[in-house]
């Protein structure tokens, strides 16, 4: 049974951590039958961390998780910090299979939807 | 004759920019005619900043100008500073005409992007 959390950043201002929320609800609709749950963690400055939201989808009866870095730039926080917290996480849950999945900053579509970004404006 | 200015947010580490400056190549060239210059610029911590990245597409002949901020939340520098500093320019030019486009994290397909994220970690 798959899950896939997705891995924000964390704000301090509560809307932004509720887009994440809202684009995780998002995600599930659209996952479908691929994936029977999706959750949410944050790196830093919100809950659930992202050890608490490998549980939830754990907890829900995941045997494969996929991590999902919600992040434009390949800094830090993606090579190292995210990295670090899924191997802290798997050594507690060895039989559950954990992998990361490449950021979103990093997809080849990008460009196509920033352009779309600028097409809106003149319709 | 239109121009894109991609906005990033900035950072320290030069790496995180030039990965900026190179989407910002992709997008010109996926741009094909649509729009005849394509700059980019930075909120903080590194250069070009926004105004001057407007002024680089003023300068090559557009006459028409929409920034494209890439970031994924409406925080403070997508709702206040982004405007601020556009606005500004647009006083400085009053014969261009300047457009912030919606911000990247509000487009409807990343969702997709990011299932199809976690999708390629099968492949």
């Amino acid at each position: 049974m798959r899950g896939l959390v997705l891995v924000a950043h964390g704000s301090r201002r509560a809307a932004a951590n509720v887009e994440v929320a809202e684009l995780t609800q998002r995600v599930a609709l659209q996952a479908g039958a691929r994936y029977e749950v999706v959750t949410h963690g944050f790196l830093e400055m919100a809950e659930p961390s992202i050890p608490d939201a490998i549980q939830q989808a754990v907890d829900a009866g995941a045997t494969e998780v996929v991590v999902v870095p919600y992040f434009l730039s390949a800094g830090r926080h993606v090579t190292e910090d995210i990295p670090q917290q899924v191997r802290c996480k798997q050594a507690d849950c060895p039989a559950v299979r954990m992998t990361i999945a490449p950021y979103l900053g990093i997809a080849a579509a990008i460009p196509d939807l920033l352009l779309q970004s600028a097409a809106s404006i003149y319709s």
